[in-house]
């Protein structure tokens, strides 16, 4: 169980280290929305993404004794720089586990950092098992993506600060992956203003957490080819999904084309360069999915760590 | 004559319709620029560049009874739809003289702003006799983009913010068109801190102001292919170049591989689109052009207007 004292708790634990990341509106977009959206930019964060947050809390939370034999995560890339960050700002030895088919921008992130970097084929081989059986061997800590309370409480930190700045939000809306943002996020959010709405958006080429709110236990889906490549985890977490389920409003979906334009109007209105699964949000925002009486919306933009050539096809479609 | 107290009004003139632009830090470019560097980020102004400051400053300054005729101006873009929004914003009507190939999204932003587009041919028709001939024929007042006082003290706003929020800085850098950027800042930068640097940066395709202080005297250029569209203008102008002559360190020059390189650097480490006049002042930075000894950087990004196919175009190139 999270509560909003974990989140303050690792707002503390973590300050010094990630970014305060701004809050940003565009006209533009509050016309297309028909809404006024705060649009709370984890893009910018250190790593590029929110992930900072939640690897940070819980590289801090491990025991000291526990830390000298290093820690292991696996991840798509954003969870991976996140953990190689925070590692290097601690001294410690990190070691990730990504898909052969993580972008290439993420992989020179992640070994940027330092890190020693294992890659699996995620159609053929479990990335859980391979991340235990490196733990077993090195006794280095596992720090699961999203799937612990450390974790969450650290996702929560960036809705919490979104909240400070603007505290009379109706909505908030998070892309949910394996669900570690939005149950942080909607946790502070509903501690904070009981009042609020939290709407998770999935592509719909990854609607996992959709079909298992729809029928009350966790579903999991073959692997996803969306462009959202931060997205594609095949199921809710054991602990995120009934935290979802307390939390969420609904979960909308998005198109591909959806997601794609959204990166566009971002980069040609905003000025910001968001990855696809950062973008998804925003989309959901764009297209107007939430109910017309919300006017207030507090959106995260998850990240940002794109490869050039995606990002330049992406533009070049529009 | 430009003075801190004309910058300091001009702020306090325009406060309620400019935005107070955030200052942006990454760690990839000091290590890149082998100094702190402070980001001013006016692509994220209003209009989508600085042009919004010295064009609502102007605006204000016009006595209300020649207000009601309207204003005419000429640019190749961000002025244009700088002086558009400034107008929108006060009710006034604006007429822009654009060149036939300015890039499509500056000239759909300036329409969206509801002023009236006049074409022209900038390698055969010359843009200030249209802009007379029309401010003649109808008593509309004429913005120039860069050669007046009001403009300049409004441009000036920009450095006045940074320097409040970060005061000990080595140096300032801006990028050079007419000038009206450069010396606003340069002039409020030397009143608040006058052991600060003034570096103003041109393309090496437009090195018209580095040209003109080296002769001591104003040097026309013929017509600039430079990829720095907001930087073609031909030659200083009169009342910016002595200006610049007084409180600029030098001027450098970059490359056009060199402005692509910075416009790909700071998309995908910073995440932030800038277009290609706002990248040269960064690829100074980034291409270490500054005395070694210059250690806390300040440097305006002026604009973020890029069509989506160039910008495309830069980032498929990297």
């Amino acid at each position: 169980m999270i509560t909003a004292t974990d989140i303050l708790q690792a707002s503390e634990r973590i300050r010094s280290v990630v970014r305060h990341t701004p809050v940003m509106t565009s006209r533009g977009v509050d016309v297309r929305a028909g809404a006024q959206v705060f649009f709370k930019c984890e893009n910018f964060q250190g790593s590029g993404s929110f992930k900072l947050r939640g690897a940070s809390n819980f590289v801090r939370c491990i025991p000291k004794a526990d830390l000298s034999r290093g820690v292991v995560a696996f991840s798509s890339g954003n969870h991976a720089q996140a953990v190689a960050m925070a590692c290097r700002q601690m001294g410690v030895q990190a070691t990730i586990v990504m898909p052969t088919d993580a972008p290439s921008a993420k992989v020179a992130g992640t070994r940027a950092q330092g890190a020693a970097i294992v890659v699996y084929d995620r159609f053929k081989e479990d990335r859980e098992a391979i991340g235990a059986r490196i733990a077993l061997e090195t006794g280095a800590t596992l720090i699961p993506p999203y799937d612990h309370p450390w974790t969450i409480a650290g996702q929560g930190t960036a809705a919490l600060e979104l909240l400070q700045e603007v505290p009379d939000l109706d909505a908030l809306v998070t892309c949910v992956g394996g669900g570690g943002l939005v149950s942080g996020c909607g946790t502070i959010a509903k501690a904070m203003r009981p009042s609020v709405r939290v709407f998770g958006v999935e592509p719909e080429l990854a609607s996992d957490t959709f079909q298992s709110l729809q029928k009350g236990e966790r579903v999991e889906i073959p692997p996803s080819a969306t462009i959202a490549d931060g997205l594609r985890s095949p199921k809710p977490g054991a602990i995120t999904f009934p935290i979802m389920q307390r939390i969420l409003d609904s979960v909308l979906l998005v198109s591909e084309d959806e997601i794609k334009d959204a990166m566009r109007f971002l980069a040609m209105r905003m000025k910001i360069v968001v990855e696809p699964s950062g973008a998804v949000s925003a989309a959901a925002v764009l297209n107007r999915k939430l109910p017309g009486e919300v006017k207030r919306i507090g959106v995260v933009l998850s990240g940002g760590n794109v490869d050039a050539a995606l990002l330049a096809e992406v533009l070049a479609e529009g």
